[in-house]
């Protein structure tokens, strides 16, 4: 299945592990990636960089992402999946995609995940959020591994080398950057809006479990001023607002070192 | 048609715009409220709420609404339209929705949405926002409708009684409630998050074009909790982040007068 799909044999496991193969019909067949494994199925990050890729990797795609999301509705089992994507409407300027995974015999929806591309244009702009005061990456230290899983495949580098667990503050920022290096694309910085430490884990010390239900994230820059960040780490920040019911939503802002904002996310994950 | 709809012919115009009738095969007909129009198509909050209506409105729907995205591809025209909905995934305490707006012989989809719901349960709570320090409602003067359109079935709140126009500042907060009295509902919630006063006006003094390419929706109670709100207003929040390449984000928050975080919004908006 590899050799066939659209990711060179000596790829990046990112770019392996998102690779697909486009059908006669417009659909994609993919299959799990073993880089990028969860405690529950796999990273949620990657399996919306699947997403989004389906809809980049159509021939007839309109411009950049600019709106993401990504609805988990059960956790991938380990092997194929069908990828079924629908171009619902183009206009001049935007274009709107529903993706879905699918597995098994039953076509059980795994994913289902609404894009929007667009085409941006020279117009005034405005950034009125700044970036956290943070030291460069160079002068933080790498976390070390939370779990054998996905987290493998980035670097996250924080002041002390220590995430901040149980502090009681929500608000963090982190550092991150793919492990081995790989040039930033929409692809990478959709998964890296996944990336954060569970604001739960922060607030209250016991462990339970934690589930992303929904996540959506917001495109800021078109490709050519993403392609300008390289491999460069980018500076990712992330807090909560609510726990409620067994529902909190999270929120998170990434921005290049140069202090552009690339992305901002948001997540309704369930907690126990 | 209005008369084969789930809206008594005495209810409230928000209840008579978002009836709609249940189809044999699970699907939804409904018909555009000449209440809710926009200066292209309809307000966006009605659509959305209309969206959350089917889901809400299934037999077979499990709890209360967690999560809705709304993409809006196309305005609809005056008429009848079609409400396509799907159950994609019912697990013990979430339920996946996609629900699509189509209308026309060509079936064009011009909104496609997708929605998750789930059961909320007795666990550990925590809001780590506040709400904005506002003077209660009723200290407050009516905002003059806006313009001819939607904005007549709200009645907002603010000191002075004038929005915040060419101030400078992105965020801003404003008391609403329906326009005759009604009580709060998951649907009236998901309209009012459309409901504010476009950020981009707030900061440059040109008026140009925006439309509202994709609004997101977490909802923070269940139904028992929102219901304690009876028609009281809703204390309204809303903040920009960045304009760039004709694609602005703006983010909500909705409180109860008690201080209950009851929604937040996000929305990525078309402008020219």
């Amino acid at each position: 299945m590899k050799d066939e799909t659209n990711a060179a044999p000596a790829a990046h496991p990112f770019d392996r592990a998102i690779a697909m193969r486009l059908l006669p019909d417009g659909n994609f067949l993919a299959r799990t990636s073993d880089d990028y494994p969860n405690h529950i199925g796999f990273f949620g990050g990657y399996v919306a960089a699947v997403a989004l890729n389906a809809a980049l990797s159509r021939p007839d795609r309109l411009g950049d992402p600019v709106a993401l999301t990504v609805n988990f509705a059960g956790p991938l089992v380990p092997g194929e999946f069908s990828i079924d994507i629908e171009p619902l409407r183009t206009t001049k300027s935007t274009q709107h995609w529903s993706i879905r995974l699918v597995q098994g015999p039953e076509r059980e929806v795994k994913v289902s995940a609404l894009a929007v591309f667009g085409l941006r244009r020279e117009v005034w702009d405005h950034t009125a959020s700044r970036p956290p005061q943070a030291p460069p990456a160079a002068e933080c230290a790498a976390v070390p591994a939370r779990f054998s899983g996905w987290f493998r495949n980035y670097e996250v580098r924080v002041p002390g080398g220590e995430e901040p667990a149980g502090t009681g503050e929500l608000s963090s920022w982190q550092w991150i950057a793919e492990k081995p290096a790989r040039a930033l694309d929409f692809c990478a910085l959709a998964a890296m809006c996944d990336s954060f430490y569970p604001r739960l884990y922060l607030k209250r010390p016991e462990r339970s479990g934690v589930v992303t239900v929904s996540m959506n994230i917001y495109f800021h820059v078109d490709a050519r001023i993403l392609s300008t960040n390289g491999s460069r780490p980018v500076l990712a920040q992330a807090d909560s607002q609510v726990f409620a019911g067994g529902f909190y939503d999270q929120h998170g802002l990434i921005w290049s070192d140069a202090g552009t904002l690339l992305a901002s996310t948001h997540h309704i994950v369930y907690y126990r």
